[in-house]
């Protein structure tokens, strides 16, 4: 929802806004963010890590952000900051705001006469809002959104497009919901009757935190007697699936396709890594990482990084590696047995 | 879709509905289930696992639903059932009972003169119905949902928002359907024309039994030639993806971001767990269950319990397993050459 | 979006539109295509694997595609080509075409002033078309399909139902766009803040060549900065993603629930299998095959065919072999200190 815009500031405003210390002509302009690796004249760039530092010395940006110690090897205006990177988010966001909300309610939207909307918020075209629904400030609804009865969304909180948002659920403040999210849908929730499935009513809510992000078509569930929470600052990316009961602690991260089985609760400033899956029932404290495709199975207690993906190999070697491992007990077991027998036969 | 009701029932009410003996007062109301390790007064509680068991003593449920051998230790009420966990799932079915059918054409639904569509029916806001769709009684379909030419719906089938049925697509009674699922898009085939994929029309349906459950923005392909097919009672999770031309047996259940891929066969009361990916073209028989994360690239003629995840360690460990495993046949190969001209020596 | 056709057509002229050279009575109508095992009269199959052949004596088949060698083994007319598969695929194309685009736009669709739309092309209900929005010939938008300012769609393409195409996004011509795709919502990025995240803006656009077949609930994210690049007759299936700023060269496919980690680069003529994961900033060489449920964690320079995934066996088995693995570096250790000592005793 960025667009591309046609603002300019000065090194000196922008030093004051993110608080840099300017080395070099400060009354340049900027008129764009950009990589080190393509930033041309008008543009600021940064210097994150030492494998671009390459780049340097023959930059054609009019500024850079980085940080003290490489502020004399920089042939232009430097920036120095503690964190580059962050830096130049921030940055960033000066030059490509989020697009203005245009207050109103669009004539084609379906808006039940008990729901209430601020009059600051914006609901667009074909939206469903049903009764009960609360609407903050400065909200967007976008096309196609459908927020079933007694949802509340936050101030500043936009939903792009086609969201579904289930009855009761609750939005916080300056969230991000991308398209094709459905939040609060029913729980996976069965019990087993003589082979038939039997369903168990999902009563809970999903009740989510101030500045979350969350992917396009990714699954929050509702909880099945308690609510589904994620925290504060939570960002989540596509294609993502939250069981229910799911408790996810505060600024934790999860990359797209993974799966976070249901009832388990994740810790504070957790990182879950693309394709990894979380079984049900399981705790994970705070400060724990997950890397990519792997799969937990039991509870972590520990911070720290966590792995059990396998990385590719050529097929006919993989194939090779592979039927061991489908025989590896056995295989060990006869190693060993050969071992003791030589062993004792040299006694 | 179900809602904390006002509902009240005394325990032999509840008792003869799901034929249980009654130890203690039957006179009680209750107003509400609840799960053990937070039941208050007024509820009816359940005891399905031994782990459970000592919160039975302290416990400020009303009633609880358990197994005959236990109910001596109960200290409240007790509803003596052979499947705890069952009862309570039909008990809890009874307080929140699925939101009423309100029987109507909202006024943005789209709906062709050549659709059929039940007076009992519900079609919610902005809602798409094409020609020759027929909608059975009691059923509803939620906003924004699409339905294509020729599209059936069963007796008292419930699409929740934004769903998708493609044509000629068959869903039976007693369904639900959360929202963004698309059913009946074309199935993945392709013919490779030198370099070139060159698209085989996929002109089989869907076909969806009774008493089916399927989750948030799961897809289910239509057949190429064939119709896929959803056998009756299954139950499907999440962003799980069905292939062309694949057949679900009876009561079978698949977990979320589970993928089956086309033409694949698998039989009643199998479960796959969540992202456990099959192969096309294979054969699961019947009672087949597949564990988290697992792979299965053959088919499997017995019925039991399969699995191949890997579950995580510290990386810094998991690595030095990894870079093994990398050479796992070279390895094994040399510890078995050494123990050979070992062994010829010491002979 | 194929159906049923009553079209009837000669094996001649068939023969004549695909090239193949007719061995037997060409002058017999054909009215459906179907596979080997249930080809019935009026059918035209095609014999494209070995193991097929042996249902070749008894087809009840109109007429067969084959090779030349398998001409004389043919009991009914034979339809001589170098590829039989890439033929059905074509002559299916002829009997189930695509269906017609009926020009025009459905009164409920909501369409700026601002958009330009091909009078040739068709919009269908409730759609919503932003300003600056080009739409060119023969397209068809379908029902609750959102396309944001600026988004540019090539002569040809279709957009089945529910589908969101982001600002200023580019979609090349005769694309065929299945339900609930999602493409240039923001991609995931995100720096660090001493634990929170702050969002980068992700400015870049997506950018999709001609030819491109996209599957239901997938998800292709704008760039951060550059475009997200999807080349020319690249078939992606369902529910995969694709991160920001990842190119996919000419040619390639993406089987169902694969995941692209953001500026990842994607040669030509790749084939990523179900489930698998690419880690981010990779790039893989023209021609590379990656089977189902791996991982890519490096780069590949050379074509070829690469694998990680682990096929399933029974538990009990699995679980013990898993047990071996966690601690496969410790074990091997051991064994070659064993085998050291054993060695050392031996000289």
């Amino acid at each position: 929802m960025t667009e591309s815009s046609p603002i300019r500031m000065s090194i000196r405003e922008i030093a004051e806004r993110i608080e840099a210390e300017v080395i070099g002509d400060e009354s340049l302009e900027i008129t764009h963010t950009a990589a080190m690796d393509d930033a041309g004249p008008g543009s600021l760039t940064y210097l994150k890590e030492k494998s671009y530092q390459k780049y340097l010395p023959d930059t054609q940006a009019t500024a850079v952000l980085l940080k003290k110690e490489l502020s004399e090897q920089c042939p232009v205006t430097a920036l120095v900051v503690d964190d580059p990177y962050v830096a130049y988010a921030r940055v960033s966001q000066l030059f490509y705001p989020l697009k203005e909300v245009s207050p109103g309610l669009h004539e084609s939207a379906v808006i039940s006469a008990e729901a209430q909307i601020s009059k600051t918020a914006q609901v667009g075209p074909r939206a469903v809002i049903e009764a009960g629904v609360i609407i903050g400030a400065h909200c967007y609804i976008g096309p196609g959104c459908i927020l079933q009865a007694g949802s509340r969304i936050g101030d500043g909180t936009r939903l792009m497009a086609n969201v579904s948002i289930g009855a009761g659920c609750v939005l916080g403040q300056r969230g991000l919901i991308h398209p094709g999210v459905v939040i609060g849908a029913d729980g996976f929730g069965f019990a087993n009757d003589q082979g038939h499935w039997v369903k168990i009513p999902q009563i809970g809510k999903v009740v989510i935190g101030d500045d979350v992000e969350i992917g396009a078509n990714t699954c929050i569930d509702c909880g099945a007697v308690h609510d589904t929470q994620i925290g504060n600052g939570v960002k989540i990316d596509n294609l993502v699936q939250i069981g229910h009961n799911v408790v996810i602690g505060d600024h934790s991260i999860i990359v797209a396709t993974a799966a976070i089985g249901g009832s388990s609760i994740i810790g504070g400033h957790c990182a879950i890594a693309g394709g990894t899956g979380l079984a049900g029932h399981l705790e994970l404290c705070d400060g724990v990482t997950v890397t990519g495709m792997s799969m937990v199975s039991h509870s972590i207690h520990s911070p720290g990084i966590y792995s059990s993906g396998i990385s590719v190999q050529e097929t006919r070697q993989w194939r090779r590696n592979h039927a061991r491992l489908h025989k590896l007990d056995k295989i060990i077991k006869e190693l060993k047995d050969e071992l003791r027998s030589l062993k004792s036969e040299s006694e």
